[in-house]
């Protein structure tokens, strides 16, 4: 990023490197497409139509959303086909009518009731996933329970507007692994969870069902993605401090950072104090080697952003202020008004806060949250 | 609340009871008053410029803020004596140039470079405060250390454009504290800290300095204010759980919650899940007898919500979902598409999450950040 455009930023602002996200996008798509898997990646990851685009032109069609809102800003941007991974909201019925008028729309569920109240208020067809729980225990019926599960097939199948479509997870469970084998562990014993279910269901006289899986630690990690019928990966996109202290990703996927105005130098106390805080980066914490961190901090370069390793990192937040611990070779040279740059914990949390991007070359890319 | 009003929402939503807000506002402007000190209010917890009129009509003139993007804001809606309580950020200079040409404009400082820089670059004159650290450890020289501020403040006293007015610490330790008792002494010790800075440097030959103070716990406990010369709390508007749990607020004083739908009841686990998550409460979380919580949970009233006990409190969220515990007597009538009040954690970072209110009696009221 040459000086000239890193000049201009005066607050916290949200860096994308174009080119290794859409990198990262390449890597997953192709690993999708060789294995013959629907590729319907997290769009709540990025949240902007312009980089939907950029997936658009990676062959993509189909694509989940967390929000119904996020739903009918995609929805109002060309995409045809749309998941809701989240259970279906009652309270927003209007809106799933709308939608259900001009998408394929996907909706997600786990009881009869909710079943009940969508049958009785839809007049166009929306596909269902019954959303299960191989291990996360958010949300869902537990994978071993087929009875409820079929149950649930049952009366969902008993309803000419909605169309059973499959069986879906989020083995989110994945992000509290302690090594990479762990997950690649996770990943398999949550496909082959749902491949049992499947086979059990079918037995019992339930068609054909899908299953859609895909947290990204999960399909970054495993070579095989275990045949599924589709995959729902999004942070994959950026990558962030999460993920690479997951070992997810190589430090040099990481395609977003928080720039932040640096606004005290703290020498004695290896720290400075940056414009950047919780309202910027999110609260979200990870722990590295039992200190608690909001991201870890980098150092402005030609092409971005340099790391000087994990000791230089964000201590502590509060609602504008961000503490930043420096090792004393990096301090020495940092000025009142220098920038940082921050690798987000959580880079779907950090684009949220932020709500639009700068890339590398300067331009500005909005997300559904920008007020233009 | 009535049910025509409830019955509306359908999303995360931030209820604002304004009529609690106003009695928190009027308290604090009272206590103020009749110890014949400045209420400078701080406005990053409401970010509203319809509700700074209920404080201009409560007397209020000056503000402090924690941007300079919030002192434009403010600015714009007529308020002209504005503290940006934020170490002065060089990155801006060109938007602190267009305020101080347009505003009683207060910067903070502490360090010299930044001095020589603010001396060089304004035109209009600025009032400058030095930042005290008195033991949050934040930002801001150390109290003890009489010769650093001494040499700043003959810097400051140097620049034409500086009008060196005073001292400023913000003692937010007090949010660490674990008893009231312990706010009251740490809000007194950091009042004894300015007295003593300040008489010491008068006794230099440094002219008459204002000091600055004001957390909201200390601010709500201490019956003295400590005869400073002006308090900036801000949270007291609103409160929180936090507050709640630091003893500074009776439940009845908390003005804001979130409504968010029920989407999956889970009695087995004791759990309900809302559409209400990190992006909507903030990831902050306070331990309440060892277990990390993210607001406690309260139940649709009449007169707004019902708190039964702080059993019943949000366990984990993620981008969109909250994981809510319920006590069994609690949870038997919950069904999905009902609403559950969160009490959040801080309410100043939900505030910035959810960006406009809804009152009680169905008033839209929007802040600095809502797009229209």
């Amino acid at each position: 990023m040459n000086s000239t455009l890193t000049d201009k930023i005066c607050k916290p602002t949200l860096i994308l490197d174009e080119a290794k996200a859409r990198q990262n996008l390449k890597t997953m798509a192709d690993k999708a497409a060789v294995q013959g898997i629907r590729f319907r990646p997290h769009f709540k990851t990025h949240q902007s139509a312009q980089i939907g685009e950029w997936f658009r032109a990676a062959g993509v069609e189909a694509i989940t959303v967390s929000s119904l809102s996020m739903a009918e800003y995609f929805a109002g941007h060309g995409w045809e086909d749309i998941l809701v991974a989240f259970l279906a909201n009652l309270r927003e019925m209007d809106t799933i009518r709308r939608l259900a008028g001009k998408v394929r729309l996907g909706l997600l569920v786990e009881s009869e009731r909710v079943v009940k109240v969508l049958d009785e208020n839809l007049s166009d067809k929306v596909d269902i996933w019954i959303k299960i729980d191989t291990g996360l225990h958010r949300a869902g019926i537990d994978h071993r329970d087929v009875k409820t599960v079929r149950q649930l097939a049952q009366v969902i199948q008993h309803s000419p507007q909605l169309n059973l479509r499959g069986l879906l997870t989020h083995a989110g469970q994945t992000y509290h692994a302690h090594s990479t084998e762990e997950i690649r562990k996770m990943y398999a014993a949550s496909c082959s969870a749902m491949q049992g279910l499947r086979e059990a269901l079918q037995a019992d006289g339930i068609g054909e069902l899908e299953i859609s899986v895909g947290d990204t630690p999960g399909c970054c990690l495993s070579d095989d993605l275990g045949g599924m019928d589709e995959i729902r990966p999004g942070n994959f996109i950026f990558f962030d401090a999460m993920m690479l202290e997951l070992g997810v990703c190589a430090l040099e996927d990481i395609a977003v950072a928080v720039a932040c105005p640096v606004v005290a130098v703290h020498p004695d106390q290896g720290e400075v104090i940056v414009y950047g805080g919780a309202v910027h980066l999110s609260k979200e914490a990870l722990d590295h080697n039992g200190q608690t961190i909001y991201g870890f901090t980098a150092f402005p370069a030609q092409d971005g952003w340099r790391f000087a390793g994990k000791q230089n990192y964000v201590k502590a937040t509060s609602q504008e202020h961000g503490i930043v611990k420096l090792q004393p070779e990096e301090m020495k040279d940092i000025r009142e008004g220098d920038l940082l740059y921050i690798l987000p914990v959580h880079s779907c949390l950090a684009v949220d806060e932020l709500g639009e991007y700068l890339t590398m070359q300067g331009e500005r890319i909005p997300t559904m949250l920008s007020c233009d």
